[in-house]
């Protein structure tokens, strides 16, 4: 499968190397495609990355990554997310977007605000109704990027992730993605508007974040 | 120790009883004790909850219920829960409330949103604010009330619960009425601003409840 991702901080460089080490073809869509050494905070520079993840991985500018991917994956910045997607829109028509950001507000200081919008939407249901011709499903934005793509590194994988979506084949993809990192427990919630529910988990998540003092901690549903 | 108990609904009547089946002194708060045959939604009538509760408890109007406990514990519905605590304001000074309430709003239709204040804060930072003598611990809210008295019905109690608050005494409280409950995994999320992802957690469980068709779940914090 052909992936372009949207986004090469720590969240896309993990999801991205991922993909590839899988087989799958990979372009990580960035900014600025020719600053290879900039710094990317928790993650390392563009170049490490590329060393890293091999021959099916490439780096290119956002439009490259969505003309690239049969199947997309946002891990922008929330709060850039529509912004960034609106410079690729041309390529968006029918793919599947798998949108794993977090829409949250740094301006009033730590910790950050989750923005919601118009009726108390969240960002995925935003997304999507800006670009009616993806087919959006949220999971992944739970925990942190590591777990994402190895969550066995934790209670050998006997913890929860969670997909909501309105569209059956585009939730197939994701469940196809999610299982190839080998996730076991993966909750349907239903339609995109359960993005709302995974959006506003991020105070708790960022509060168990400082408490624990490390993010290696996922939660499990017991029923 | 004496409890009162703002709340008579399921939720009220859940702690009330398991508090005097441990021996401790309960007046069940409530709006109008003369109504005891009132239907409580998914609880039984006050009657029933009298006959079942035992000698230690017995059903008052919220001011008895304030002036009883030494430690009160708020199980009003979210948005009337200022309203509530204003009526018996001057019962409060220098005591603990465990704060259980959700602010939960339905006006706009099902699923509820929960509401914020002032800065995004929570309801249980709301009540502190506005009543600066009471010692506010947020706990319980995450969960479904058969469960928070009886953990041990699910997985043998292996899942969390979580507190905050600013006042390291009515903690230490709040911690040994939930140990009392049979909680083992009690995560101290720090001051009283945990509340805010304690509520935002909400709109996942409701969404959970949803799709798992009962309440009899929880979760647990794998790390």
């Amino acid at each position: 499968m052909n992936y372009g991702i949207l986004g090469s901080g720590i969240v896309g460089q993990s999801i991205g190397a991922a993909l590839a080490a899988q087989g799958h073809s990979v372009v990580l869509g960035t900014g600025d495609p020719a600053r290879l050494d900039d710094s990317k905070g928790y993650a390392g520079t563009l170049r490490e990355w590329l060393a890293g993840a091999g021959p099916n991985a490439r780096v290119g500018a956002f439009a490259e990554a969505a003309a690239h991917g049969e199947v997309l994956v946002n891990a922008t910045a929330g709060l850039a997310s529509v912004d960034v997607l609106r410079g690729v829109e041309t390529h968006l028509d029918g793919k599947t977007l798998i949108d794993i950001s977090n829409p949250l507000d740094f301006s009033g200081g730590m910790p950050p605000a989750v923005r919601t919008y118009e009726g108390g939407a969240s960002l995925a249901e935003e997304i999507q109704a800006t670009f009616p011709g993806l087919r959006v499903v949220k999971t992944l934005n739970t925990l942190t990027a590591s777990l994402m793509v190895n969550p066995r590194q934790l209670a050998d994988g006997d913890h929860s992730v969670f997909l909501g979506g309105n569209d059956a084949v585009a939730k197939a993809q994701a469940t196809e993605m999610l299982r190839g990192f080998g996730w076991t427990d993966i909750i349907d919630l239903g339609d995109l508007s359960a993005a709302r529910g995974l959006e506003l988990w991020l105070p708790l998540w960022l509060r168990l974040f400082g408490v624990l003092g490390a993010p290696m901690f996922n939660l499990k549903i017991v029923r």
